[in-house]
């Protein structure tokens, strides 16, 4: 039975996250509406369950089918049916054994801080307004406490006899634009909140709010009390995964 | 008497145009209550009164006040109660005179056109899309049938006994990103709709559904329905003001 992808970019704000859910607006629900019409009943794995007003630029869904699919067609109808908020960049059949979650190597995370005394309307969807002054080489510092593994139970919210060791490939800001800061973050896998809450401290650092090396100490608390809230989610966008 | 002067931003997207209008929620009526909230009663001027979904980066305003103003306390009020949607980059106090529109030299609009098969739904607000593929040299070579001092009447909504002779000091096309095109024109004045009835033919052009010397023909009708329609109002911002 063939195995097919999609590559997936949608802007967040006006979905209630990427899992279905009882009467709310989701990703998924979408998704696999605009499927059925085109396919009958399919059942669809995903990269990453991006939660309420996350976006993605390379969210990557995959579905099995009883029969096979003209990719061309199929590409039109869904775009057709599911623009302008979410596009499909690509619909492809894959080997056999393709899943999106499972085969997934890694994923890349980025989150976007506007760093200015005055917003700006045209980035309020898709970025964190920080209106106060930030030392980004401390951020920078924070970061590198994340890399490698980690169990990052502060940094999760709760999930009973779930481990929360992760191993982070890559954790770094870097000055995007005159007022933008963007940290990208590549880890094998990641629990619930956890780039939102590593965020949060790092801009705690940049405000001055917290020593860099105190990041260490919160890692080493394995405690969710000992961080320092979570990042809003508009600010937020699941980048890539890697297969 | 202090006059002031406002340098705007706005998403246009949320509004029913700049112009105040009764039941709408328009530019001019949210910043006007926020002013009387700080001011008191105050009569604006604008430089460039926008249409319903046209955004702005570079918007002006002025105004004349009876007693002094605290600049960056205002500033701050402003912001405060404007947000998310506007935000006021700066309040300065100006030379006795100084009149938003009439005081204005050239204004300068960009229009965005994204083209590309599939949409962008980061774009989706600031962009138009056109999915059909578009010859750039043709676009860049009917924009500069527009330079120079033209009767734009085939270009603009009619407007009894009104001159619509314009001088257009800079109209051109670029590659802004790899689907992302940009048009900008500077021009002493504009009348009603003509960025756009412009762009729209050069998009027509791009097409290949009119040669690029065709363009002066129409021009040279000074026709309304010599033209090819007027491209959507989301894609246009007013990006400066001379003076």
């Amino acid at each position: 039975m063939p195995t097919y992808r999609l590559d997936l970019v949608y802007d967040g704000s006006g979905f209630h996250g990427y899992a279905r859910q009882r009467d709310v607006r989701t990703v998924q629900g979408c998704l696999e509406e605009a499927l059925f019409r085109l396919t009958g009943p399919v059942e669809t794995a995903v990269a990453g369950r991006t939660d309420a007003g996350v976006h993605a630029r390379g969210q990557v869904v995959s579905f099995v089918l009883p029969h096979e699919l003209d990719i061309d067609k199929a590409w039109r109808a869904l775009n057709g049916q599911l623009g302008p908020e979410m596009a499909i960049r690509e619909v492809q059949r894959v080997e056999d054994g393709f899943h999106a979650r499972f085969s997934a190597l890694s994923r890349t995370y980025r989150y976007s801080v506007l760093n200015s005394l005055f917003t700006d309307p045209f980035l309020r969807h898709t970025t964190w307004h920080v209106p106060h002054g930030l030392k980004v080489e401390d951020m920078e510092e924070a970061a590198r406490s994340f890399r490698g593994e980690h169990d990052f139970a502060s940094f999760c919210r709760a999930a009973a006899g779930r481990s929360r060791v992760r191993n982070v490939l890559r954790a770094g800001w870097c000055q995007a634009g005159e007022d933008l800061l963007s940290f990208e973050i590549r880890a094998t896998s990641f629990c619930h909140q956890m780039v939102r809450s590593i965020v949060a401290l790092c801009v705690e650092v940049g405000r001055g709010r917290l020593r860099p090396a105190g990041v260490s100490e919160i890692l080493d608390a394995r405690d969710r009390q000992a961080a320092r809230g979570v990042a809003p989610p508009h600010g937020l966008m699941l980048w890539e995964v890697e297969y």
